[in-house]
Parts: C-alpha cells; structure tokens; sequence
C-alpha cells in the first residue's frame, strides 16, 4: 500500500481519530518534524504529539489508544527503543505506521503498515525519509480535514527534487569554503526557525557531535534573542537557515544582528537557493527538505577537509549501551 | 482572582475550551515547560502548544480561537513579542492569562487575566513562577476533566517548598565544589528528560550561554544515546538531573554510560535530594522545580568564582535589536 491507500485503509477501518503521534530517535525524530510542524500548524482539529522512542514508552501520553495514529521511524528499523515504542502503541488500540528503508527489519515487522524510503545519493527528495513523512502529513490533513491547499503541496512535490539538485551545484564552492573555514573550530552553532527548527537540530546533533565530534547546539532563531545571543562573538560559528515563508522575519532579524556582532556567519537562504516557485500557501513546510540536503554536501566537505568520515564512530556499532 | 477562581471564571463564560496555549520566549518559555508536560501527559482531551512568542506571532496554529487558554509568560512584563502574542490571541477570542512579577506592565495590561508571581531569595516555591504555573496545569486538568490525581498534587505544594530549602542547604558544598573544577570549562552540556526537559534548556541558554558565556547544549536523556553521546570524553562535563519518576531509566541509562566513558560528570538526583515524599501518582511533574531551584545555587557559586556576575551582559539592556 502506499501512503495515501494506507490513510484510505485506516479511515475506512476507525470511527475516529483525533490524534497523530510522531516517534522516534535522534535523526530518525528530527526527520519528523517537518510533518509535526505542518500538522500542528494548520489542522484544526487533531492533537499531535512529538516524542523521543524511550520517553514515549516509559511516559506514553493519556492519550494514547484507538483513535491514534502512532508514527515511528528507525532508519534501519532496529532501534530497541522505537520497536518498543511501534509494539506498545499496537497494544493500546492505535494504528501504527512504521517508516524504515529496510523490508524486513523488526521495525517493518512490529508495524501495523509500513512506508520504505530510498536514501543515499540517487533517493530522490520526495521519495526520501523526509520527503514522504512530509507527504503522509499532508495527506492525513487532506482525508481527515479536507486540506485546502493539497494541491499547492502535490504540486511542490513535483518541484522540489529539481530545487534541491539546482541547489546543491549552486552550493558546492560554497560548502568546499564552509569546510575549509571552520575545519579547525570547536564549536559550531546551527540556527533556524518553523518547519526546520528540527533540520537545525538533526545537523547540530548528527552531522556535529555525532559523525564529526565537533561541539554544537540548535537554537531556534527566535529564542536566540532571549538567552543563546550572548555567546555571540566574533570567533563563534553560526550556521543559520532562513526559511522561505511566515517565520522568515524571526530569521532575518538574526542575521542582521550576526552580520552586525559576529564574523563567523554561515548563511544558507531558501529564497537565494530557489525554493520561491514552491506556492506561497505551502512554501514555508518545504524549506526543511532544502536545507537538509543542502546541508548534506556541508557535512561531506567538512568531513573530506578534517580527513574524519562521517561514518566513523567512538562508541556506536562497537559497543552495548 | 486567583488562579483557581480564573479557571472557575472561564470555565462559566465560554461554552468549549479545547486547546491550552504556552507562549513565551527563553527562561519565560521554558519556565512553562512542566506544565505543558503535565498537560500534555495526563488530558484526555485538551490539545496542547507550546512555541516561542515570535513564532507564535508570525506562525500562529490554525486552532487558535475562542476554544483556546492562551498562557503567556515575561518576566518584567516587557518582552515585546510576547505582549504582541497576547495582543493576538486576545484579537483571535482566546481566553489569555498572563504571567509575570510587575504588577503595571504591558503584559498584565494585555491579559485578560493576570498571575502575579514572587521572585527572589525570600519566595516560596509554590509561589514562584514555574510553581504558580505548574499549579495552573494542574486546577485546568482539575476543572476541566476533573483529575483523579488532584489532591496528590495540592499535597505536593504544601511539601515543595522545604523539599527545596533542604536539598538547597544540602547541595552547597556541591556547588562550591562544582564552581571550583568547572570555573575554566569552555562547554558545560546540560541533560535530562520528561517533566526537567525544560529545565536543562533553561539552564543552558538562560546560566550557561546568557549570563556565562560559556558554550552549552541541552540534550535530552533519551536523545543522547542517538548522536550526542559520541561527543562524551574525559574532558567534556555534562550535567546531568536524574529525574523521579518514570523517566528516570532515560536519565540512569545515561549515568550508566557516562560514569564509564566520561569524567566530569556533574549529577543532581532526585531521589538523594528528597523529592520522594511526594506521591508517587504526580512525583515526575515536581522534579523541575526542585532542579531549577538547586541549580540557580550552582549558578551563584559558579559566577562568584568566576568573577562574572550572573548579571553581566553584552548586549542585554544595551542596545536595540
């Protein structure tokens, strides 16, 4: 089934549901919350819930039962934590779809349906973890609320795997500068706001600490004002995302301030990288797909220039914990 | 009125509330982060948000109206983005409350309803901002779906307060000591989950990053295992609340492993700080005002060996942005 046939399926099978319940762990959360975001924002009537695997099991919301919809996503769909999530959302009633890339993993098992992505250098964009998260969001509002702007979104579907590839070859001399500029810091800030507030997070803790154990925190641009601001120096490395759409002027007042107190400013706009012929109603949930692959080629000229691969490990894959 | 007779007030006058709104930037955002958790947790029903104000304002949800409580928070009552989201929400036919210790701010000219809470080292934790927030999250779960845990909850207030003032006296040898090895840290991480998620991100932003400047991130317990561990080392300090509750596994998984792979570990347990007099049905959602409270000791100690008041600014208070 694929996704819109599995939301089909469940509305025929449930009187009800009132409330979509996204799961995961690390990347595999981060990945979600472009689809949180979109569904918090515009439906008008269902609940929606954002939880790390382990505290979903351990502290699982009242909520919770017949009338949910429990998405949970593990790459290669083996992550203790989040079978653990797919199994006790099955046993309170809910319906439970699993996203993984791997057929016949305990994750593809455990789900009730389960959506496989492509990923690696060929994937394109809206067949991509990201891309059909975003998708099934976009379709729970059509069936459930009769979205008013589906097609707008069907239609950036369509546009955005050329926007991405577009904006990767304008980006490559510039991530081969980022690389070279900041091989040697120890820390690195990632700023952004709205739908990619998670795109930010996701570089911070897997691109950063994980894969090149340089130091780094996510700050949503608009909380910067009321705390992070005061680290701003003219050593410390700010990569900021401006978003296309509502929460641009939250980005923008960030980057006047950046350009103003600090030096080290790296700049990634989804208006200069060509997201603009995205429509206007649906725009601002498509940046996040744009930054993440965008930042994808930072990552690998990072990694290239520090001679540290990205999938080298202290701890992962080499030990229990 | 107090909070119990606003709850009762709106309850009479609107014939439907079913969303419940935080909005607040920084400290004052996260300060409303254990009553979004409860909330959030324990109702049935009520759908829950949580944004910073500026988000709020440029992105507002699409459920924002005359079935929402819009809650929002700033200290002095002058944060312009967080006035401008009450203005909002009041235009929209939301119920607003707002929070803040000055009596003829702008914020308490906003609200519709305006909590007036204590500050500084004679106020009582009940009485305190994230006390007298929390206590609203519980009496709208109370008054709305009439919470079966209620009483444990009135229980725990009476209790919190000298919970807090001997785990305070407690833990000042500790803090001394904590100012004393970590005074020349470059990075201090900050960590911990459920109900205190808020607190290590206040702690981060508002003592490490604002009033500091030292680099800091916030992770969440569960989270850590899914990136950010790869950073652990002897050299890097984590502070880390081990939360009472059912979290705490999250929180003790995460002790497990940095007790073996890290050195500077730097714990605050609940359990050993005497949360546990408190009923075990609403124990979780207390742990944060009990954190934040031993914290601030941390913070105080760490300033004064520092030679840094936690007063000092770059940018605060002096220029406009």
């Amino acid at each position: 089934m694929n996704i819109s046939e599995i939301l089909k399926d469940i509305k025929e099978s449930v009187s009800k549901i009132d409330n979509i319940i996204f799961v995961g762990c690390g990347g595999s959360l981060a990945a979600q919350y472009p689809a949180k975001y979109l569904l918090e924002n515009q439906s008008e009537n269902l609940k929606v819930g954002y939880f790390s695997s382990n505290e979903f099991v351990h502290a699982s919301p009242n909520y919770l039962g017949k009338s949910s919809i429990v998405i949970t996503v593990s790459h290669a769909g083996e992550t203790p934590e989040t079978v653990k999530a797919t199994k006790l959302a099955n046993e309170k009633g809910a319906k439970t779809i699993s996203f993984t890339w791997k057929k016949d993993s305990s994750l593809a098992k455990e789900g009730q349906y389960v959506v496989i992505y492509d990923w690696g250098k060929d994937a394109k964009v809206e067949n991509s973890k990201m891309g059909k998260l975003l998708f099934l969001a976009f379709e729970i509002l059509n069936v459930f609320e009769n979205y008013k702007n589906y097609q707008q979104a069907v239609d950036g579907f369509d546009k955005i795997n050329l926007i991405v590839q577009k904006a990767k070859k304008y980006s490559l001399k510039r991530a081969e500068k980022f690389a070279e500029n900041y091989k040697d810091s120890d820390i690195i800030y990632v700023m952004s706001s709205g739908a990619s507030t998670g795109a930010a997070y996701s570089y911070s803790i897997c691109i950063l600490l994980e894969m090149q154990w340089i130091n780094s925190a996510a700050i949503h641009s608009g909380e910067y004002f009321h705390g992070p601001f005061e680290i701003t120096d003219k050593e410390t490395p700010f990569i900021l995302m401006i978003n296309e759409g509502r929460t641009r002027p939250l980005d923008e007042r960030a980057f006047s301030f950046l350009s103003k107190y600090g030096e080290k400013l790296i700049v990634l706009d989804a208006k200069e990288l060509g997201l603009n012929t995205i429509d206007d109603t649906v725009i601002e949930f498509f940046n996040p797909l744009l930054f993440t692959n965008v930042l994808r080629l930072y990552a690998e000229k990072l990694a290239e220039k520090r001679k540290h691969p990205l999938s080298q490990r202290r701890y992962m894959w080499k030990l229990e914990y």
